[in-house]
């Protein structure tokens, strides 16, 4: 069989070179095979090439062909699932996991540190995954791939990063939120400059990863892939390749009804290297992935592979029917036209003894890759310690973190962003692999690594930097922070004023469900922001993010509340842990002993100031407000103050603690937080009071706003007067 | 003074003809002036061009020069406020207020339909708008200019659209959240098209409105702008212009610390056409709005002002410092040196004069435009009705509006977005100015109007068309609601999934915040989703938009209080709604009358069975679970069901109602919703029981899944009778 690859080339490089027409074909900045007639397709100015050397085999066809019948075989059987990628993506899935030109890794040890990543950043096409994961050899049986979204089945209706629920060896990412993947792979990419950066030597690579993630339409439409693909850019990820399953289709439509843009000029504009291909073509497949890995020029790379959707159903493939499950009445018939045996999920002896062969291929490598890593371990012992401990995640508790954090001057009152500030600095220097950033705010939210350096190439930037600029691009900033976390070395964290955590709102729920010990620093947290106004005044925000599941919120009250509160969000591990922290100054709770405040922050909530007499009314305050409610209990002898900076702490704390900070006898309870009140009736209870901010914020000093929603000294005390 | 302009060539526009070389100067597809020499710039191809006709006058450059002077001062005096953009636009301001090249608006009917409208999408700068809307004449006195962020000011923060808390005419838009004034914008366009589209006859044009967005390096770098911008193109809104204040600079650092892509071939590629100017030359700035508003060539219009932040402070203009107050340290030698006297908020007599010509001037085009509505009008007294319903917002009440809306089949048990979709035709033809749309779930969210046309161009879409293809972009959807709100004639509304709702979160916030009356369609509401799995399983969401403050969040039971839902959030015009609803079907609860269920919907929470022996028991539920409620009380005498679709219209209900719903004698209560349950304390206070989903969902049949988690009859049912 004589193959010939469609490549094309877009505007750009038509522009940069008239040669084309001479027979160089110009792929981002490269000639690749000879041209030889040209052609339209979809618009676009197309060259048909003649790949330079064949590397399509009869053994990556027959499996591209029994992958297409395991995908048909499970969403048939459950009546549930997408066809459209597993089918039209069939090639690239052959390519990507069956040839040299495709990743690198190894089955029997999914975690190896030097594998490449890939993410399935249009999760819906989760049966490509499993199906390429099982045929690869991965511990993924074929029972698991016939139990496809059933109940405690390793194959969800989307991929899972392996959590507490899940383990499926290979998931990388968990995805399904849409243009969130490619946004993964770029923080993937990130970490993976970083880790060459820090642990690579002059005579040994221990990191050479590269990062593939396959999107859809839908991916590229979002406006987060929007902002990765200028981050990629802009920070020189080469590892980073983007296969862009551009099928013409979008679910309620084609694709030209949403969607007219010039894709490959786009992508060319933020700085990437693009070629676009026929993703059924093996060869042109397996040509664009290695000159993509290959060429370091600083550039990611886009591969455009325009593929038919749903191939190989031919009643509705290359329309918007066969995204979803509704091929399934074809699959009978269609499995006969790809000449698939009447046993369902049929994986030949061949592909069997292909792919048996392809991972002892890749054993090697492997083993290769151990004797380097072993050569390089001994003779780097220091970094060869600093690596296992990024691996095993071993970050030592928030007691030992605390040690290394001097107390405060307890006469200075600091806003508890600048606690955070002094906080981050000897954190950072205890935790080499902690790493920060922020969404152009860095200023605002100080939260700097001031010895860290800056992340990135050019103007001064490094990869070994520890400080991101993530550009005003939050959404894009929460999903690279995921991809960094996801890398698996480094503890990543990301900041923004709190009011702006709805930017990213969408990957911080990702971070909760995936178990990814990212770290928020939302600062500027409530009407105290002042004159910025509204837009800038989170009211509800702290409250929108307590109710996501597995997300610690904790808004500590002065620096050494501040101090417990980073550590806890290093300490943990099984989840996200957002800071909430102030613009304005308040008061250092001097008249509590620093470890009561310290390790009352850590339990989420704690006797602030006990009662002297009777107990009669408990004044509970979280942030900026506990001040108040110290200062007005101060005067009455019955009054306890509880400070709670996270709920999600306390609630985790049992029955006989709950009860020794808020015992059931005392119902006359009243709550103080400057921001929504919903969430305190929990704990304020029928009888309670609670105060706060239900409406929108104004524009004025924040001392004034502050007074105007009663939340200050003279609000309290009038509330808690009226209230007794 | 001989003036020149700088007109940059992107490479696309070079790459399109070769000419520009000898003489003739591409800009978008059209030669503007005559190029002279070449240089660089920015590190683009750039060439010096004189100008065709010099439209300059000194009483603009005069303008500016107080423009700034105006801002110096207000930010001065409050030490607070951001001096980048006002100071570093000054001369566009000039432009767009001053000359007849910019906008079409009499400030003394700031509401007029066929003004153009102007966003300042880079909120931050809001003393640019408040100067220049004081200067042209808005009723904007300089005392308010003077309060700049003080309590109760006309002049807030950041621009706040006229609602219950400002007035302040000429702000068209609530900006601030980088990015979505630009979305906003092509909102006001769409809106533009569309009522030139309904209105406008071959004898009289009505509407033919220009919209300009000013936005600056944050705007630009937000993916919402990218997806507004792919979404403008597509639908071919010429009447778009956005004005990019291209200072190189962000908050933190040099822009090219973040950005190094070309902005102007990334706008090429999605479809825009696009001019780099000098935007301190008021000739180049003034020709690139003209040539912009007049070439009505289906392309929307990006004019790239390359600017110097701050300009007037020479002390910082130009780097970072200059972003926000740190110059005003710098006023005083910086009013001299600009020639200012030392007078603070100084006019100058001329410039008073120069804008009252103008707006005598702009009075004549506004003179003419009435005579061409009256004649309108009287040609067509139906359109004109339907035109004012328009601006008057004038809605039909719920209460009439449910007249339209048959009763269900009681006997059918149906999806609440299946319902949805029933309710909607009949509402769509009472309410020909209802405009629906979808991200790409058109199918999934059934909110699609069927005899209403597809909005756009291409493809059978027309600018008549009801239903809005937003694709995968449920940010620019989020925003462009609020930008067809804004406009002030169209109800628009837009659906995605609800666990998507978090990303366009940040656009719910704006318009509750604006008081927008904004539909949102949130299908696919829990667990119940099933197989799709956690990534698509909404736990927390619901929960998470009812805190928002001023938004409706209504999650009705059935088809019944479905319709009600639907009446309630196109009657509701002082905020916000979103409508929740199942993928699954429900039981239609034919045991309570129907309207019951349709006027207890309007009150937030309803008694939907009584208790018939003394009350023992409530259960609280809303959604798909009432139908368990029910199910489970029917054979408790003492126990009664209350259906809570509205938890915000529950609490604004008269405490007499609330008690006669929820009385306070009856602790015993237990609340069961698929959801997280921090939110329901409130109404089952201390001694309830809360049943919920407080962790993410997974993926298996949703009837599995709801039964894993109890939210079923047997798990209803175990626990009341555990509770009782």
């Amino acid at each position: 069989m004589r193959l010939t690859s469609l490549i094309s080339i877009s505007n750009l490089v038509v522009h940069q070179s008239h040669a084309f027409l001479n027979g160089g074909a110009f792929v981002g900045n490269q000639i690749v095979g000879r041209a030889s007639t040209s052609l339209t397709r979809g618009g676009r100015q197309v060259l048909k090439a003649v790949a330079t050397a064949p590397v399509v085999t009869e053994s990556l066809t027959k499996a591209a062909v029994e992958a297409r019948g395991l995908a048909m075989d499970s969403i048939g059987y459950c009546h549930s699932g997408h066809l459209g990628l597993p089918l039209g993506c069939a090639e690239i899935g052959a390519v990507l996991f069956g040839h040299d030109s495709g990743l690198t890794y190894n089955p029997e040890d999914p975690q190896w540190i030097n594998r490449d990543r890939f993410v399935l950043s249009a999760g819906h096409g989760s049966m490509f995954l499993y199906s390429w994961l099982h045929l690869a050899g991965y511990d993924l049986p074929l029972e698991e791939v016939k139990n496809f979204r059933r109940f405690h089945s390793m194959t969800p209706g989307h991929p899972e990063f392996p959590n507490s629920e899940h383990n499926t060896p290979g998931v990388e990412a968990t995805t399904g939120p849409l243009g969130q993947g490619v946004a993964n792979a770029a923080g993937m990419a990130a970490a993976a400059k970083m880790a060459a950066a820090r642990f690579n030597t002059p005579s040994h690579e221990i990191f050479s990863n590269t990062i593939v993630a396959l999107c859809g339409d839908g991916c590229i439409q979002e406006g987060v892939s929007s902002e990765a693909a200028c981050f990629s850019a802009q920070e020189g990820l080469d590892n980073l390749i983007v296969v862009y399953d551009a099928n013409d289709v979008t679910l309620d439509k084609m694709a030209e009804f949403t969607q007219k843009e010039d894709v490959a000029k786009r992508y060319e504009a933020y700085g990437w290297d693009v070629v676009t291909i026929d993703g059924h073509d093996l060869n042109a497949v397996s040509k664009a992935l290695a000159d993509a890995k290959s060429n370091k020029n600083g550039n990611p790379k886009l591969i455009i592979a325009k593929t038919v959707i749903g191939k190989g159903i031919s009643a509705i493939e290359g329309t918007n029917a066969a995204h979803g499950e509704a091929g399934v009445k074809y699959v009978d018939e269609s499995r006969k036209e790809l000449g698939l045996p009447e046993e369902k999920w049929y994986v030949s002896p061949e592909t069997r003894s292909f792919f048996k062969e392809k991972a002892s291929s890749l054993k090697d490598t492997y083993n290769k890759w151990q004797d380097t890593y072993k050569a390089w371990q001994s003779a780097n012992p220091d970094l060869a310690k600093l690596l296992q401990s990024g691996i095993d995640q071993s970050t030592p508790s928030a007691q030992e973190l605390l040690k290394v954090i001097p107390e405060f001057d307890q006469t200075k009152n600091i806003a508890t962003r600048e606690a955070g500030s002094v906080v981050l600095q000897p954190l950072a220097d205890a935790l080499p692999l902690y790493v920060s950033g922020s969404a152009d705010l860095h200023g605002s939210n100080k939260n700097y690594i001031k010895n860290g350096g800056d992340f990135g190439v050019n103007f001064g930037k490094s990869y070994t930097g520890r400080n991101f600029y993530y550009g005003i691009r939050e959404h894009a900033m929460g999903s690279i922070l995921n991809g960094i976390n996801y890398f698996g070395l480094f503890r990543a964290s990301g900041a923004t004023f709190l009011v702006f955590a709805d930017y990213l709102r969408a990957t911080i729920r990702v971070a909760s469900l995936a178990e990814l010990p990212v770290g928020y620093i939302f600062t500027h947290d409530s009407i105290g922001v002042g004159e910025d106004g509204p837009t800038h005044q989170p009211v509800e925000t702290v409250s929108g993010l307590r109710v996501i599941p597995n997300l610690d919120v904790i808004r500590p009250a002065d620096p050494e509340e501040t101090a417990a509160a980073y550590a806890a969000s290093i300490e943990r591990k099984e989840g996200p842990t957002a800071l909430i922290l102030t613009r304005q100054n308040v008061r250092t709770l001097s008249e509590i002993p620093v470890s009561v405040r310290r390790e009352g922050t850590l339990k989420g909530a704690y006797v602030a100031k006990k009662e002297t007499s009777d107990l009669q009314l408990i004044i509970l305050a979280s942030g900026s407000e506990v001040q108040w409610a110290m200062d007005v209990a101060k005067d009455i002898p019955g009054a306890r103050v509880v400070s709670m900076p996270s709920m999600y702490r306390f609630d985790m704390q049992p029955e006989s603690y709950k009860e020794s900070v808020l015992p059931a006898a005392c119902t006359k309870r009243i709550s103080i937080e400057a921001g929504v009140t919903p969430l305190w009736w929990k704990y304020v209870g029928t009888a309670g009071k609670v105060l706060g901010t239900d409406k929108f914020g104004l524009s004025a000093p924040g001392d004034k706003v502050m007074e105007v929603f009663g939340m200050d000294y003279k609000g309290l005390k009038r509330e808690v007067e009226a209230y007794m």
